[in-house]
Order: structure tokens, then sequence, then C-alpha cells
């Protein structure tokens, strides 16, 4: 099976889990879903197609796995969140939720250095570095919902055509040869905004922002982008689930 | 060697290691560390020590696990930043940063759950619950920085005695014969702030806060607690890395 098919299969099996998670038609009265043999039965498909989407849906917050007593429906997934330790991209996961992600204004420009209105949290970067800046804003479900700041390394992502930056600017890198994106740095902070973002949002200057920085990296270790997203505090919650054994 | 013995050997090999990191006494020219077996012999710890201890500095941030080409120190760990997926508690990861946590206020009561300021994010309980409440005012380096809210199921935990108070509760917990924390759902969210929090820092009602909201479950998977944290915002980062493969 070729890494195209088994990608497709996992993100097909994750979508069907989360209706029969939702529709109470999967887990027995204590929340508990079926083994693994019966999962793999059910949902025809391998045991690493479904221990890999069954780790995704941990992280999105769907179900618990506890070593040794099984997998459990979460009792309710905190409605509207964020996941924080999504890797699907925003678009994707609203889209499971039943929300409608759109890009409805774009900027992109080649820059210097010098010329960013901010730099990486956990490196430097020499003077001489181009980048191509890119501003996004986007609605959830009609509303405006975030502003976008993003900033890509010349030398590594060369051109980013306008198709891409309607949609997930990561689905697009890693589909460039000899390109993977291996993790990203987060820091999530609570910011003063005003100008553009609080423009869109329709708030005063000075209002709250919640803001992601985020640092990213290829998989072989290089920065290849940082950026910075100013979210409407009023319509976000981020969500994480954190194992403590 | 007992669960006890090794959980001790995993945290002194994880402060050796940062120690290690940055001193930059560890790691080559790339930021690369030695092999698993090197690091093993030099350390005099067992493989599985050494993994523990690598997963949880790769959780706050200190090393980069590649796979097939290693393991890196990070270029540079986020200042000052609060990792979202430590598992040591704020007052043991600040420690390691060389920043001191206090508890400079608390206080404890009984209630029932109609009393309770706010709810669990993820589950209903029923209306017969008796909570303990506990509200702490915390200082990092001295400086107002948090005030935690949070409620105990009484039918789980019984009495908080004020010597656990003034530290982690989650280490009073688990100590515990029978309760073992098993896992936290998170919100992050901002929030406006108005009475104690904002006396606490020193801000105007109506200042913003970041709010983290956490629903703690045993092992089991049955919820003990719900809390509330107010952080002052001017002085908090909150930091997680995200694996994209």
């Amino acid at each position: 099976m070729s890494q195209r098919e088994s990608s497709y299969d996992i993100k097909t099996l994750e979508n069907q889990l989360i209706k029969a998670i939702q529709q109470g038609a999967i887990q027995d009265e204590d929340g508990q879903l079926p083994a693994e043999p019966e999962l793999m039965r059910q949902y025809q498909v391998t045991r690493y197609t479904l221990r890999q989407a069954l780790k995704d849906l941990a992280n999105l917050g769907y179900i618990y796995q506890a070593h040794g007593s099984g997998t459990f429906a979460r009792p309710h997934h905190v409605e509207g969140a964020i996941s924080l330790q999504n890797n699907v991209g925003l678009t994707e996961e609203m889209a499971r939720q039943g929300r409608v992600v759109k890009t409805t204004a774009i900027h992109q420009q080649v820059i210097t250095l010098d010329q960013a209105d901010f730099l990486p949290e956990s490196q430097k970067l020499p003077n001489e570095t181009t980048l191509i800046s890119v501003t996004r804003q986007r609605t959830l479900d009609g509303q405006p919902f975030l502003v976008e700041h993003s900033y890509y390394l010349r030398s590594i992502v060369d051109n980013i055509p306008n198709s891409a930056l309607k949609g997930s600017l990561f689905a697009f890198i890693d589909q460039k040869p000899g390109l993977k994106v291996g993790f990203i740095d987060s820091v999530i902070e609570c910011e003063m905004i005003s100008g553009l973002p609080a423009k869109f949002f329709g708030i005063a200057d000075g209002s709250p922002s919640l803001v992601v920085r985020d640092d990213s990296y290829l998989s072989s270790g290089k920065l290849f982008a940082f950026s910075k997203i100013f979210y409407d505090f009023r319509k976000t919650k981020f969500f994480m689930l954190k194992k403590m054994h």
C-alpha cells in the first residue's frame, strides 16, 4: 500500500469513527469501544491504519486510551474548541465539526528579514535571509475569525502559487519533493491588537487577542517558516489533552 | 527496581541532561546528542530510564527526536514559557528554569455543586455532588502570577491537608492509595477579569487574562477535579511542540 493510499485510509476511518462516536453507535454503556481485532474486522482496515486513526482521535479529544483497560469515547468533546494537538490543519478539523473555514483576503510579498514585523521565537536567522510574507484573513462560518501573518524562508519555499494560499499551506509544502513538515513550536499568548486584526474582528484598537506564534521546522530540523495568528478571542477556545502517566 | 526509584532516576537524569544541554556540553556542533548506548553508559542508566527522560525533554521543548536521524538539542528553548505538555507540575518546571513559584494565599471550603462559580467543560455532574473548593494565589519570583480556583469531588478526594495545598495537589493525589491521575482536558481562553484576580495582578477590572480550564481525570476515566487558572497575561506565555508526522 502506498503512503498516499494509507493516509487516505486513515482519514476516512477517522471520519467514520467520529460519526459513530457522536451517534453513540460504537461504544457500550460505559463508553468503551470494541477491541482492536473487532474494529479491524468491522471497518476492514489494517492494524496500522486503526492505530494511527485512534492515536489521532485521542489527540483530538474524541477518545481516551487507558493502558490495559481499553479505549473509551470521551464524555463530551469540548464544543467548538480548536485542538492544539490536531495535525490535520484548521480547515479539516473544523469541517469535522460541521463548520466552514474560508480565506477571504490574501496578500503575498517578498521582503528581507529587517522588514519583518516579528522574528522567530526559537531561533536567530542571518540578516541576509529573504522571506515570502503572506497575510491571510479567514472566516469561520462566514464570521471574521483570524488574521494570519506568515513568513516563509525563500531559500526553502521559493514560490507559493495563489491556489495554495487559499487552502492548507502545509499540505502544499508536504507534497513538494524533498520537503516534509517535521514539527512546530507554538507559543500562545494574549496580546493587545490594533490595525488590521482589530478592524477585521470589528473591535476597538487595544482589545485583547488570543495569539499563536508558530515556528515551523522540516523533519530535517531546519526552520522553514514562522508565523503569528491573531484569533478573535470572543470566538476562540483552544483544547488539549494531557496524559499524566 | 520499584516504580518509585525509577521515577526518581528519570527526574534526576532529566535535570542532568537539561543542565548539559544548556551548557552546550553534550551536543556536537550540529546540536546532535550522542546515541542511546553512549548516553546510557555516560549517565549509567537503563534504556527505559533514558527513553522516558528523553520523551519528557522532547515534550518540554529541550530536544527534538528526529526519526532515523537522532536526537537534537533545540536551537533555543523559548525563555520563560510554560510548557502545556509538562507533566511535572508548574513549581517543578519553573524550578528547572531557575524560577520560584510560591503559594501566598489559600482558601478551602466544602460546598455543593450549585454554589460553584463554574462547572466542568467536558462533563455534567449530578446535582447532589459535594465539592471541596480551593482558591490559591501564587507568585513567580515574588511577583503576582496566577489565581487558581479548583473544585475537587469530595467522593474521591475527601480531605486535603493544608500542607498539601502549599505544593503540588496532583502529587498529593498520586500518592493516595488507589488514586492515579490519568489525563487532563485543558481549554485555553482569553477572558476579561474583575475582582480577586484583577486586584492580585494590580490591573483594572475588565482587563484580559489568559485562562486555563482543566478537567482532571483519574486513570480509570473518572473526573475527580475541575479548575480555572487565571494568569497575569503580561507575564504568561504557553509553549507546546507539535509533531507533524
